[in-house]
């Protein structure tokens, strides 16, 4: 690459921050929205609709009439969609969902970023919110940040968990552990997912979470197969699992800590018992990788101050290390997946070596 | 533009924030300058050379390898700078200046965006700062945010400047007053670069900043020709100058605002007495605009909650509507500046219509 264009692409970071709360902010003022109902609205006009300046919504209109998602006719001065009247609206709200994630989990707090790096946590939270803990964490306290994520993480769920099940074998009348399972819902889904005669699947999390997780198991209607366990992974597994599932976890450590877990795991599983880990995956060309542009800053400054995801082969190999013989591993492909999605899951399948 | 289309693009807006801050982050972590001087160096090594966790190191540099900008050794597991090294030092500083700035003055405000833009304030400011006003006060108050900007304005002065005066004209012996001219930079360019017997500059701008442009006149050895006068260019301009200077002002404002300055200063000038502007503009074809891609949201959401760039055919259309004669417009040829320029400047210069 030439120092031009390595300048050149230069100019495309900076802009990052601008450019996403730009487009962001014409959907939160409205703008979008009128322009759906009303083609042809002057800025006056939508400036009166959405209770801005008529000056202010030419300026936030600049970018998308840039971008083509918005068209300006010369002669009337009033504003259309242009290529954002051709995405469907529910398509739309998955990229919005995941901006409105980035912008309340991350935009901020991405200033403390160097910091976080230094000390190992998401200083962010601590200057922002005067939390002293992880993202997690934080967001069992402050609503804004339960609220965005809540949203984003349902939908998310919805379209994951479908797949990892289609992909994962558990045999019938298993005994199953959701690992860091938080309220239930890894619990629900295998149980209507993966229906068998006398399935059985515990969660496992922080005693903190029991309330809310039986809560959400009567009101599946799933109390009768699922049950909680509180403790912490980090100092006992529960024993007499056929089936340990490890979804969303593992990326928010470090290796050191990934064994532990693994450790924790494998020690708790009679041999053959099996391991089915979900987890956000670089590809395993990084220049291919979209993950990669968002999820190490992210974890870094922004979650856990540590961790982030891994090529599926640096999970492979980590797992092997650990005593486990992998079954399966499954990328998903980037072709398959909406245009606007970010992370790439993988699939590990492994046993307990014997 | 297809949906696909669309939203592929979408995703490049939702990684803008984070990919700004993991490259600027390398830079403040101080990984870039020790690639530099020992090439080869693994995660381990940087971690321990930046006060940092190897897997952070790892982490941070995915995205930079993605780009090319480093390249990593898959045996050794060293890094070593790629695209980076062929950029010379000097000119990397010029966008790691900008990226700061962005940093410090942007980053985080931008989050109350909508809010900004609603009001007609930086609501950022007094969110992140308890502070009620435009950023340009907030610096008087807030050493971060002067520290940061003054840097980059330093720079950015000392670049256009001599450009600005390379193509604006100022009779012999003129009297010139520089009208928002803070603490005479622009004063002192003009006796610099405008030589000529009997010229006279005044600085004119809010009496609080008499003292420190006296100063800085005096440490230039420029006092006998430069004085200062302080007003309120809203209030009235001072009258008996040949010349005004209107640099780096008319993007704060509004329309309604704009036409308040051109009026206090055409009142104040003689029939044939001469107005030069400079100021950052959009260009003519948005399309090909990048100042649009961070300066719509940055002066609302950011600056002053209003005004921002306009294209240098309505920043004429404004004067002539006023009462100015345009003797000659001038726009920056976005070839002939650095590849990592964001601002593209625009020179209009004026007679008072007689």
């Amino acid at each position: 690459m030439t120092a031009e264009a390595t300048l050149a692409r230069f100019r495309e970071y900076m802009v990052g921050p601008a450019r996403f709360m730009n487009l962001l902010s014409c959907f939160e003022l409205g703008i979008v929205d009128h322009l759906r109902a009303k083609p042809g609205s002057t800025a006056e006009e939508l400036g009166a609709a959405v209770g801005a300046k008529a000056a202010a919504v030419e300026q936030m209109l600049f970018l998308l009439v840039k971008e083509g998602f918005v068209a300006r006719d010369g002669t009337t001065g009033g504003y259309a969609l242009d290529a954002l009247a051709e995405v469907d609206e529910l398509d739309l709200r998955r990229p919005l969902e995941f901006m409105d994630k980035i912008k309340v989990t991350t935009l901020r707090q991405l200033f403390y970023l160097t910091e976080s790096v230094r000390e190992g946590k998401p200083v962010g939270l601590r200057e922002l919110y005067g939390f002293d803990g992880d993202l997690y964490e934080a967001m069992t306290v402050h609503a804004d940040l339960r609220a965005s994520w809540g949203r984003l993480m349902d939908s998310v769920t919805a379209r994951i968990d479908p797949w990892f099940f289609d992909n994962v074998d558990i045999p019938a009348g298993s005994r199953v552990l959701d690992l860091a399972g938080n309220t239930g819902l890894g619990a629900i889904h295998t149980v209507k997912m993966k229906p068998s005669p006398g399935l059985r699947v515990t969660t496992f999390d922080l005693p903190g979470r029991e309330e809310a997780c039986l809560r959400n198991f009567r009101e599946q209607g799933v109390a009768d197969q699922c049950s909680f366990i509180g403790g912490d992974v980090f100092v006992s597994v529960p024993t007499g699992f056929d089936v340990v599932l490890i979804k969303h976890f593992l990326n928010m450590f470090d290796k050191d800590e990934v064994f532990a877990i693994l450790d924790g795991v494998r020690d708790a599983l009679e041999p053959g018992g099996q391991v089915h880990v979900l987890v956000p995956i670089y590809s395993e060309d990084i220049k291919d990788s979209c993950t990669v542009d968002y999820y190490p800053s992210f974890f870094l400054g922004c979650a856990t101050g540590r961790g982030g995801p891994q090529k599926l082969s640096t999970f492979r190999s980590w797992m092997r290390e650990r005593g486990f013989t992998i079954t399966n591993t499954l990328a998903q492909h980037p072709a398959e997946l909406p245009p606007d999605a970010l992370p790439l899951q993988g699939i590990l399948s492994a046993t307990k070596t014997a």
